[in-house]
């Protein structure tokens, strides 16, 4: 690394945090030369097909429009083994608090963390509790890791996407980096948007059962655009999206266009992004839409043979334009 | 809780950290009413008895004699996996690093994480970065949650130690902690303590290959007299120790004596306390002093009948005393 010291910028989700995990971190840490990084490891447990993830979260805030650091740490590690067509259904609690937090907002949080596990439909069967000096650390962070079992074979995967699949995404996009910003900061107008924070592993069994799922991937840290230009790298594949098939809500783009930012690299947490087999792709949406958390879904774009890794976006004014991976940190403590 | 903040106390290991978990932590995140604090959690996965933990540390300082955050995170967790008689496979490291935080250092972090999994026979599966702002942490807080295979029925429980049971330790205690606290702190004399900070995975083998094994334990934070109390408490029985043999080094003892602590609610990172039936104590403990983390094993009580929870400590000068669990922090951030 030319920098020796960590940046912001090495956790936002995009090039430069890819590059840090890629030279410093996965090489060291795993066996495997060329890891693709997925949502969650598959174990091969005696018996059993297992995915496993992990995820720190260090929100801030930590109650935000829409949910709080509790619902979202049990969301975002339920949804990271989804992504493996896994059903979730262990989950461990590891929470680091500083002196003087307050035990009435913990218990707030810990609340909202166990309804968000019931509609998940999994078990928290595993803690721990750490506390340091007042101004060691910001509040609360929370470390969720999950387990769960695969039931799918062939193993979805974000490198399965192949030519020709249907691209899918369930409702809209940037929801939860512009509630946390716009709530964040203050703002010279009235901003009402909500964290699209949910458990999508219903949504997902139905997908499963509705049609041929290749990939998935969760589009949080660096928006679509990450999700999108990691499944063309992983499946060696280009991709075309259709900016006007994308749904983004008015308020977010409008948020956007003041704050300089793509909506397109906005975190969510709500949402999941599916290459499909093609033909089912109708009847995949169409089931989508029965459900609590995809009732605004759609096709937004197709996987291609061309150029490998390559995303292009088709602009609404007819326009095409290559979809890179955000380089650094829109927004920093997003999840 | 009387407080209605989050005291350091709470982290300690002790009493006070119990009543937090009893009373605010895992009434809510659990189904289980009264849930013994095991070291892992068992899962009946479909094929498979799993053993499932998670742990976070926020070690100051991140590197100290005898280790470092790298390796206390990976042995802790593998020791946690081993204390249900599993076999530690699959490790998650979630990094929380503070902006500024050299990536050089990050870099031997790392190298030493992997090292101590490739010890312990474990690999590192699944991971997650995060990045905060300057003062939002302290340089590094590393989460890593394990995965591990249970072959042993019955289950191994800290619940599970009988009236009879010969009571073993594997070495030194305390050598963690004053590890630590020494090199923390400025001293006015020379002091050469190592952390104890070691994998026992292929220990906890030997052990139960060479025995019958009810109960283990790894007393860290609140030392042995936690770990005491929690199997006395958690199998419904008393326990006698004798002071004469538990081992402890002279430097220790001494720095024990001029710091005002017990050895006995001093942290250790590479002991494991057992309860195993009286007639394979023998055996068990010649087995463990082949092996590389158990030179200096030995029995050092007894379970009995008596009322339940007591732990009784027969001193050096032939006096008895009640054992009590350590109420809060003894030293903060020893792991």
């Amino acid at each position: 690394m030319k920098d020796n010291l960590i940046k912001i910028s090495h956790g936002g989700g995009g090039l430069i945090m890819h590059r840090l995990l890629n030279e410093e971190i996965i090489p060291v840490l795993s066996d495997r030369a060329q890891t693709v990084l997925e949502d969650a490891a598959v174990l091969d447990a005696p018996g059993a097909k297992l995915a496993f993830t992990t995820d720190s979260y260090v929100v801030n805030p930590l109650f935000f429009p829409g949910g709080d650091i509790g619902k979202l740490a049990i969301c975002g590690t339920v949804n990271d083994l989804s992504m493996r067509g896994a059903k979730p259904l262990w989950i461990s609690v590891g929470l680091i608090i500083e002196e003087g937090f307050s035990i009435a907002d913990l218990r707030k949080i810990l609340k909202s963390a166990k309804k968000a596990a019931e509609e998940a439909g999994v078990a928290i069967v595993a803690g721990d509790t750490k506390v340091v000096e007042r101004g060691k650390a910001d509040g609360l962070f929370i470390n969720t890791s999950g387990v769960g079992v695969i039931r799918e074979e062939p193993l979805i995967s974000v490198a399965k996407a192949k030519p020709g699949d249907a691209l899918i995404i369930n409702g809209t996009i940037g929801d939860h980096g512009i509630a946390i910003v716009t709530y964040r900061e203050t703002f010279p107008f009235k901003v009402s948007v909500e964290s699209d924070c949910a458990p999508l592993s219903s949504l997902v069994e139905t997908m499963l059962a509705s049609g041929e799922v290749h990939a998935l991937r969760d589009p949080t840290r660096g928006g679509l655009a990450s999700a999108l230009n990691e499944i063309a790298d992983a499946s060696k594949c280009s991709i075309e999206i259709w900016e006007e098939s994308i749904p983004v809500r008015d308020e977010v783009r409008g948020i956007c266009e003041v704050l300089g930012l793509d909506p397109l690299g906005v975190a969510n947490e709500g949402k999941v992004l599916a290459a499909v087999k093609s033909e089912d792709a109708e009847e995949i949406v169409s089931k989508m839409r029965s459900q609590k958390y995809g009732s605004d879904s759609c096709v937004i774009g197709k996987v291609l043979e061309g150029p490998p890794g390559e995303v292009r976006l088709a602009t609404s004014i007819g326009s095409r334009r290559i979809l890179t991976m955000p380089s650094g940190e829109q927004l920093p403590r997003i999840c």
